[in-house]
């Protein structure tokens, strides 16, 4: 798979000035990083030059060996577009073109013939019906889709453009991405070919699986049972009812898998099984910022009782438990406390509380001997009093910093225009926030599912 | 109750100058719309002006019929003052100070007296330990939280600083507020009185409600039942599991109510149960701003596949169903789609799909005849072949408008970067749009739901 994402020299066939044509978003997608440390030959049959760079009419007339051929021609010319391939010995092959297994049979027929000579010469192919690839790390956009910000997630994607919004949301997020697969209609490499080589790759410290349908489940899930104990992978699988599955057949045109089967058998393996993107993007985003916890003892701080309340509701949802605090932390609590608040969990420092309670109170439980492993700090925007929603972010995140970020902290700030003055703070500091009791529970739920898979593991 | 949203003379108790207090908040939040319709009288033992205005030491001195008094003195005075408001005839109190009933028995006690006395004589109390009330009709602000966009959804909370961020939260959403109530400890005003004014105030459209506990079940679900017939009402409720009612506990001084009997009691009066603020801020701008669908039938377009996949799942789940497309709408579809495309629902009209597509399609199955009685059109950041997410948004937008909008639409606009582009249209189309397929399916199914209520009951 290396191949793939580290090529040295690129071919785009069907590569053209015309921006109405996906041959020229990959094209420019791939020159637009002038740090890239890729050549790119385009490859066109009408056109001697292509973005400004010498055009060929096919592979063979390039004058040096090829890594990597992105093919984005006709879907009744690929088939002899990949044979030029073959002859010229390119490595690697990605078929972006549609039109093939997921629209009928003979489709699936043409597939085979591609596959069986591609591999008769050790030739992989990745698609047809894809997107493409990425390596954010070597600035390698191998796809039409847009650039991720940089990041530690690799991602590998059934489907294009759903892949696609979820880069969308990540960037939203401030979460980055290493490298990302769209495996399209994955007649050569699969699921598990990708996951097995992010398992290997330094960079990719989170994995991340959009899935619809698995043809090889034994490959599959033997490359998450060898992941798991190395990186957190995360995975989420369009067409879990049987509406859903229909829908998933005609997209990429392969037999969804049982859901209820599927998901025992990704959490046997050690990986996360998401139900929805809100889901997929909280787990993404917690692994890829927080360390893990080292036990389950939840604390929790507010300035809005109801944020609280509903914190709590959604935790016990989901079997957590929040902590009792000792009287050794009360103790410490106590000279940054309003007198009228009561010192149980979840505290409620009521709607005046400011930077500095934020501060103390945070590090209190953030501290080596709180009794607490995982700390929410949760905020409403207050607006009154002169009170700034970002200043208590700041509070909390101070906290984080002087205490080394030894144990996880998740930042709940619920809704509204105060977002818009945390981002760039957020951004800076690289660190989190979390919108809705619901998101930051789950947070906490998987931190403390995979500490505790560890630990069971002995890992 | 209109007496508290309709004052014509408002006293401000505890009115300052000083930014850091409450008294202050209030007294410019009432100051802030020059239009307001009402007198506004500072009270101060200690300043003769406040806010430029001249501030009178007490009640009595103000030279005219008072119809609301807000106080904000400490918890220590308040009741002396309220006995000072009850000999001048105030028509209405606000207490907003805390410090009682929910910090002691000695608290309830003094609760009961101020209660009595205030009866006695036909004056209403709303509090105390909230942050007051809104009637953003007439620009009237008598909180100390900040103001919403004006709009037509009514809210009571029992949470202060919960409602302030819903309020915000719905901000964000474009989603705007007629009046506000928060009514904290509860002494006197319940829930059930505010549900029964919004039921009559005409511009009250769907009615909110934040619940930690209900006082006297019997009256608040007759005025759910009451209302339900003729607007929306939507119902979160804080402390729906153990751990959550421990939490409640401590936020307002009361016991928090069962949850599974709540659920089913709100669910028989006709009203909508929400388990998180996600459902409930999406359930207020669904009903907000669309008209309830004529039968049950969805259809789904889309151009991702992935997105229309989980999107079916979801709404399998929450026992939803996708219509079949009839031959007559297949023959309608067909001259604006690609080839390639299946007409089958979710319609995956492939990543190419642009602006007069999403118009041709989303308008075909808006018509009529189309044997559909909800569209949802969903669309994720397309960024490549000069595509703008902001177009595809306006096509399905046209077709809703071409329409007379008499079916309801739901955009479903996964993730990103391309929300800032269509914040400002969405606003002055006035147009909702939604995030994901969960909040997408959980939309369709509370315009089913309440279809299906007026149906039965013949309303």
């Amino acid at each position: 798979m290396k191949r793939f994402f580290y090529p040295q020299t690129i071919a785009v066939i069907g590569a053209t000035d015309d921006p109405k044509k996906f041959g020229n978003a990959v094209t420019s997608n791939l020159l637009s990083n002038t740090n890239l440390q890729a050549q790119v030959f385009p490859i066109s049959r009408n056109n001697s030059t292509v973005s400004g760079l010498k055009a060929y009419k096919s592979v063979n007339e390039v004058p040096v060996d090829l890594d990597l051929a992105i093919i984005l021609v006709p879907a009744n010319i690929v088939p002899s577009i990949v044979d030029q391939c073959i002859n010229k010995k390119v490595e690697r092959i990605i078929i972006v073109t549609a039109g093939f297994g997921e629209i009928n049979e003979e489709g699936k027929e043409i597939e085979q013939q591609m596959l069986e000579k591609s591999k008769s010469v050790g030739i992989r192919i990745i698609g047809p019906n894809c997107v493409g690839i990425q390596n954010v790390d070597i600035g390698m956009n191998a796809s039409f889709i847009q650039s991720p910000i940089p990041g530690n997630i690799s991602m590998v994607s059934q489907s294009g453009s759903f892949g696609c919004a979820v880069i969308d949301g990540m960037k939203w997020q401030n979460c980055g991405i290493s490298k990302f697969a769209n495996i399209g209609n994955a007649i050569d490499v699969s699921f598990d070919d990708i996951i097995n080589y992010f398992k290997e790759d330094e960079n990719s410290q989170v994995i991340a699986v959009y899935i619809e349908s698995v043809k090889n489940g034994k490959a599959f899930f033997k490359g998450l049972k060898e992941t798991s104990p190395k990186k957190p992978v995360v995975v989420l699988k369009g067409g879990r009812t049987s509406a859903g599955m229909a829908a998933a057949e005609s997209h990429t045109g392969s037999i969804a898998s049982n859901y209820t089967i599927l998901k025992t058998a990704v959490e046997q393996a050690g990986a996360t099984m998401c139900k929805t993107i809100e889901e997929y993007i909280i787990a993404l985003k917690t692994f890829s910022y927080l360390t893990l916890p080292r036990g389950k003892k939840i604390g929790v701080l507010t300035n809005s009782g109801g944020t609280g309340v509903l914190f709590s509701d959604k935790a016990e949802e989901l079997g957590l438990k929040l902590a009792n605090f000792s009287d050794q932390l009360k103790e410490k609590l106590s000279p940054h406390l309003f007198s009228l608040v009561q010192k149980v969990n979840p505290l409620d420092m009521i709607a005046g509380a400011r930077e500095k309670q934020y501060y103390e109170i945070t590090k209190a439980m953030l501290e080596e001997d709180s009794g607490i492993d995982i700390v929410v700090a949760c905020g409403v925007y207050p607006p009154f009093l002169g009170m700034k929603f970002e200043n208590n972010y700041r509070g909390i995140i101070r906290a984080w910093n002087d205490t080394g970020r030894k144990k996880p902290i998740i930042p709940l700030l619920v809704f509204g225009n105060g977002y818009k003055t945390i981002t760039s703070f957020a951004k800076q500091e690289h660190v989190p926030y979390f919108s809705s009791p619901s998101e930051a529970a789950y947070a906490v739920k998987i931190l403390i599912q995979r500490m505790k898979y560890l630990n069971t593991h002995n890992l």
